[in-house]
């Protein structure tokens, strides 16, 4: 049965301006008091890595292409329209600087405050060579099983 | 407590295939007699847009030149594949035409009479600097939390 | 009302990634007992054609056209990023049998078994110009008011 104090966003996109809408919506349902969960797959595990380069063993080499063509982290994500090698993330985020809008790093920390329960897939690590120790720190790392049992209980899931 | 007839969709996308998507869906489910929200966010903004230039005051320099970049209606929208600088678009208009598949100005239109309700979301206007008088008669314009509470009550919601 | 062991999920994109994503998603479902149905729309009937060329006729010019351009089948999918012609792709699968994850084509062969219910949606197979003959064995041939009903009855409705 639906539970109306419960939400889940798959967050699958790693980029900028779809991860401004998962967490504002996120943080949004948190704010009113709802029990929220971020499930990050695929590309969107961008989002949630490390800024810093972290050293790992065990990587393939095919694992060490992915990994060197990945973003690391919220800083270096692009816009999925009008990015023109960065110069469009980078007058969106002035544009929102201008306007009072949080930005992707302030929308991730307020996230954290609020206590937004942030998974990582682990298929997806696998398949993209993702190791736990270059994730951001709090994430659990979890099967698509687990987003199925959290999504059962929730009254809105949406797909990012 | 889910009500069986409400749905809700996220617009976020501003390609022709996409909102085509959206529309048959609320337009279907309004002929069912639901109870139907579209929320325009982001890139969505573009096909709820005037087509005709419209006088506004206060947008900033950045604002302008996300305005001018932004597609203004549902005549200028791309596909999100084989789009070929417009050609797709025209090629998909006129099999659509010649299987007489309603346009994306006539879903547009049926969901009006239809009675859907359209919001368009403030914080993704203020990022792209467009003003209330530049957009489509009739939409109400709302924070993420009106969206929210749309939801809640809705049996389907679905991020386009 | 939603009843709890139902699940939808529309696939509009032809992407590799989204794809594997619907059907690990359906699979996980569907290995829990669930009933799900999985609609294939727009791009996303790229993933349920036939990998032959199929004899068809009554096809407009157009309809050729989109033919011709739209990929056959799951071994023809792109990356919906990092694809460069096709390398992507292949390095994608190469990694995911390194890391025994299950293949697309092996996904899609789990969701037949499971008895995952895999609708096509008639508005877009005339936009495209696909003809049932050309379609996977087993789909059914369904409008937008056959997904509304299924999604209706579902706990959990995804857009991917």
């Amino acid at each position: 049965m639906a539970d109306t104090s419960k939400k889940t966003f798959i967050v699958f996109s790693g980029e900028m301006d779809k991860a401004l809408a998962a967490f504002v919506m996120a943080n949004g349902a948190a704010a009113m008091g709802d029990d929220v969960t971020m499930f990050f797959t695929f590309w969107g595990l961008s989002i949630v890595r490390k800024p810093q380069r972290v050293a790992t063993s065990g990587k393939s080499g095919l694992q060490r292409i992915f990994d060197a063509l990945t973003p690391r982290g919220a800083d270096h994500l692009k816009l999925s329209k009008l990015n023109f090698g960065g110069v469009g993330r980078h007058m969106m985020n002035r544009v929102m600087t201008e306007q009072h809008i949080m930005s992707l790093d302030e929308l991730m920390a307020t996230a954290r405050e609020q206590g937004v329960k942030m998974l990582a897939c682990t298929m997806s690590m696998d398949m993209m060579g993702f190791k736990p120790e270059e994730m951001l720190d709090g994430l659990e790392f979890v099967g698509v099983a687990s987003y199925l049992a959290e999504a059962e209980e929730s009254s809105l899931n949406l797909f990012i």
